[in-house]
């Protein structure tokens, strides 16, 4: 039976208010600047990835091929160990980050996990699943760990393998914690087991082409890291990617293989859609793609900073960051741009699809009101 | 930059030959009659139904109403509690089962969890992921759980409260553990508490049509429940239904909220896009179109064993079962037909789309190169 009418309708009006929707859009981190319809004639059929992305299975109806051709892309650019990595597409960064810190647990039973206050609410939930033992770290006023809390909350409990989970951008403020000052700590306590999990849920798609180059990556001593596909490089579907040492994952593997299953993954039936449209944007942008729009970004977040501060609004942006922090507008503004808020901080994301101009009409629909509130008090 | 031509040769060779595996695919539980085309121009947009479903989100560009939509029609179909039900649209059963068992340690820390051996390898994985104690029942020679194994295992444990994985069809043999045996077992040991969850992956968009209908939902004590998406409904990305009493999600939900987050499911970023394509499955096919592709999957599977044995090959199924069991075919067969195989057996699933002929070509398939094995034999 096909749609009634009324439903025709209603999924027009839908379309209708999400096109509105979308270009009213600033406080999310998602690029709109995409087009994938030469994939559309695959949702004819029932892809599903089932299980590890290098075991063939005998359902053929897959993309893991292209799936793997992501991988390595996204291997190259976290500079992963030569034939030491292991990855999947995932359902989001939420996912890559569960996973993770499954890694690190199935390593390091106990192991204390250690992470910023101002880290995605998603990781204490995280952690309440998995059941691990965790600490909060003061944050800096930037967003970054505070390096000092860290070591000293450490020192103090240095028979315990430290998982530092490591934000590679703050959702609020996108600060990137320093590998490297994490490992100086690790080395300056003679620490001898440890585990870092780089959350690049955001920066994991450009940071490698920022200069200079944050330490981040499995070279800067990541064991483990997470990248949103629907962020900066956009898709309509949440997906992500989660890489990790091989070694370690062949530990897990081994225990999932001794309870009955080969297949280390979270899913088990996994989207095989999302590895088509990262693969189409990996081939489509590739590294120089990613460079221009990430320079893009970097042009419109200053013009943003320079744009609030003009009209009197003190926003700001961590050093390198295309994430602009400003002062909680009204409930109307925040509303009509879709802006969150926490602690009277609001968000604007310059995404490549951004634009000077849809920047000035927030600067101004936030002076505007803010006159109006002055006249009506 | 647009795709090369090499790339576009490239997606255009994968279209054909998954339009080819699609013909020849019999051993796994999707349905294929489907025809999602007037959603597509939904994925020009980021649709994200972030958080719970019943709480709006800042981010607009969502389809959380189309997604309650299609939980109430679920809701209806497994008689949830009135008023006192939640869920949320996953991605797969294994995310559902995983949300169940969540649901139940968080209710009972202390208990432990029991499944007959026929549950899906999944759910060892799960078990492992949270933590929980766990034993594993005999089952029966059909794939049920062996109802006295069960019922003296908690007996000499009635200190913890049980926790049932039940199977709503196990992968195999389609087999349905009985809620009410289970019920009675708890009732007759006296138990004060104790937690059910339905594995429905395949048979929960149809068991409600089912005569005699078998004990698997709420009403019958199920307290979470699990159902798939991609299955005998079909879509083209893995998709899935949980459903728990809104009770026991709340208690999740104030730890939850002590951690400093108000969302309850397991992913943050969700999915807008399957929440769409049931919801237009629901709305074309409704409860009628669901019992006529019931209907149609019971002739084919009834046939199928007919033909089996016609041919001489002693398949089976449990009583109103869509999925027919039989010795495991040639590997040559079951490549060609993406057969899995576990211990000897295949089986092939008669899914809504499926036709007499395509089973009889299986047939003679086996028949043939049996016929040959016994010539160069």
């Amino acid at each position: 039976m096909p749609l009634s009418n009324a439903d025709k309708k209603r999924l027009e009006e839908k379309l209708r208010q999400i096109d509105q929707d979308t270009s009213m859009s600033l406080g999310y981190p998602c690029n709109f600047n995409y087009n994938y319809q030469e994939l559309f004639p695959f949702l004819d059929y029932s892809l599903n990835n089932i299980g590890d992305p290098y075991v063939s299975p005998s359902y053929k109806i897959n993309s893991l091929e292209f799936e793997r051709e992501v991988l390595q892309f996204f291997a190259g650019l976290t500079r992963a160990p030569k034939d030491n990595w292991w990855g999947y597409v995932t359902n989001g960064s939420t996912e890559g980050n569960l996973y993770g810190l499954y890694l690190a647990r199935e390593l390091y039973p106990e192991g204390i996990v250690y992470f910023s206050q101002h880290t995605h609410y998603s990781v204490s939930k995280n952690l309440h699943f998995l059941n691990m033992r965790h600490i909060m770290i003061r944050s800096q006023d930037n967003g970054e760990i505070d390096y000092d809390d860290l070591r000293e909350t450490i020192k103090i409990r240095r028979d315990c393998p430290p998982i530092i989970f490591a934000n590679i951008g703050t959702t609020m403020t996108e600060a990137k914690d320093d590998l490297s000052r994490i490992r100086e700590i690790m080395e300056d306590l003679a620490m001898e087991n440890w585990y870092i999990h780089s959350d690049a849920a955001l920066c994991g798609a450009y940071a490698a082409f920022l200069e200079p180059r944050p330490a981040w990556d499995f070279a800067d001593g990541a064991d483990s890291l997470s990248i949103s596909g629907h962020k900066f490089i956009g898709s309509p579907i949440p997906s992500g990617i989660v890489l990790a040492k091989r070694r370690n994952v062949e530990r897990i593997a081994h225990s999932v293989a001794y309870i009955g299953s080969m297949d280390t993954t979270i899913s088990g039936s996994r989207n095989g859609f999302t590895p088509l449209m990262l693969w189409h944007a990996v081939r489509t942008l590739g590294r120089e793609g990613l460079k221009q729009r990430l320079a893009h970004s970097l042009v419109i977040a200053r013009y943003a900073v320079e744009a609030f501060n003009k009209a009197g609004i003190p926003a700001w942006r961590n050093p390198n960051a295309i994430t602009v922090v400003l002062p909680e507008p009204s409930r109307e503004v925040r509303d009509k741009w879709q802006l969150a808020s926490t602690n009277g901080f609001s968000h604007i994301m310059c995404m490549p699809h951004l634009t000077e101009s849809v920047v000035d009409d927030l600067v101004s629909d936030i002076t505007q009101t803010e006159d109006r509130q002055v006249c009506e008090s």
